[in-house]
């Protein structure tokens, strides 16, 4: 492996994946993987910018913040880009008012939007939340829109817990585009959006920047 | 409308749908649609062959039968033809021993069917037995196999019932597939397959049959 001054030449800023990269999900919150946290720390000591690119929608910013902090990560909520917060700003942009099938754990991003009477639907990784009831009633309030808007946060098709493999959002997404003829709008990584939105609140410009994920990734 | 005569000349078989043609679902098991039991004495009456030809996969054949017959129908177990006991034909012949996802209603079709150590999956409209549970074990099943086969009991996107629009099993197989990589084989309409053997049941070439059914319905 190259020197790290070899590898970053012409690089000004770092994006960093979470789950995965920095830690692992599991029981009790889950594990640092070996050596992220020192190279956190490197990073920050560094000329590089840093800045944390998630697709965790299970949790709030705030409560992943909390988890990192605990697991020992140097990270604070303002710099992490998550498919959550992202999407409010898109809801407000565009005047639209969701019905929400999300995990209650993040379910607090959403404090500030109007789901009164809603005229889209937003799916994140909802976990046991995807019943039969819950995954149909989202089925119904798109069946009723003259325009059915779906905005899923990520597509992932699974990851793994320490219990096995669970399903992710994406499989879900794929459920109500077919069932309703329509195309969901991600919002989160891979989208190009999210991944220049991330860049831009760090202040570096797409070509200067270096993203760090496993090898086949949608990191 | 053209007379009979003339519709059905070098017609030597019908196929009729049941759900939406004969009968619509609902509270206390359905209604009987307007005429269809006089159409369905009409052509028994005459020189045609008749079968029924059914995606149904929340009940078992003897459980739908019933259900017809108390609502007025002229009709016998062994003159429909559905996709559970097309499924077990399938696995029989191919030696897979299925995991099953589906409703409760349908499983005594089933009861024949080597069902321990699996390597197979089936899914039907499960309805609230498309739990994420439900969905994250099958889909597990299937991450484990070296070739995952994945059977699909119709395909249907989804249908209604006096309570409003329901997702069927389409979407849910649209789910695996996505999540798992692999392409479902599905059993029952449209498949080709599905209504060749409803017309061997019947001994009826193609070309001497008319099928019957809404249009735009998958029936």
């Amino acid at each position: 492996m190259a020197a790290w001054g070899e590898r970053l030449a012409g690089v000004s800023g770092v994006l960093l994946d979470i789950s995965g990269v920095l830690y692992d999900g599991g029981e009790g919150g889950g594990a640092a993987i070996a050596g992220s946290v020192e190279a956190v720390a490197r990073l920050k000591r560094s000329r590089l910018k840093v800045r944390f690119c998630t697709n965790e929608s299970q949790k709030s910013r705030a409560d992943l913040v909390g988890l990192l902090r605990w697991l020992g990560f140097d990270v604070s909520e303002g710099e992490v880009t998550a498919p959550a917060p992202a999407a409010c700003l898109i809801l407000k942009q565009r005047g639209l008012r969701p019905h929400l099938l999300v995990h209650d754990g993040v379910r607090s991003e959403f404090d500030q939007i109007d789901t009164s009477n809603p005229n889209c639907v937003v799916i994140a990784d909802a976990g046991e939340g995807f019943s039969y009831q819950n995954m149909n009633k989202a089925f119904q309030v798109l069946m009723e829109l003259e325009n059915p808007v779906l905005f899923s946060l990520g597509k992932g098709r699974y990851y793994k817990e320490t219990s096995g493999l669970m399903l992710d959002v994406g499989p879900y997404m794929k459920a109500l585009e077919y069932a309703c003829g329509i195309e969901a709008e991600v919002v989160g990584k891979p989208s190009p959006e999210f991944f220049k939105s991330a860049l831009q609140e760090m202040g570096v410009e797409a070509h200067e920047a270096q993203r760090r994920a496993p090898p086949g990734s949608q990191g």
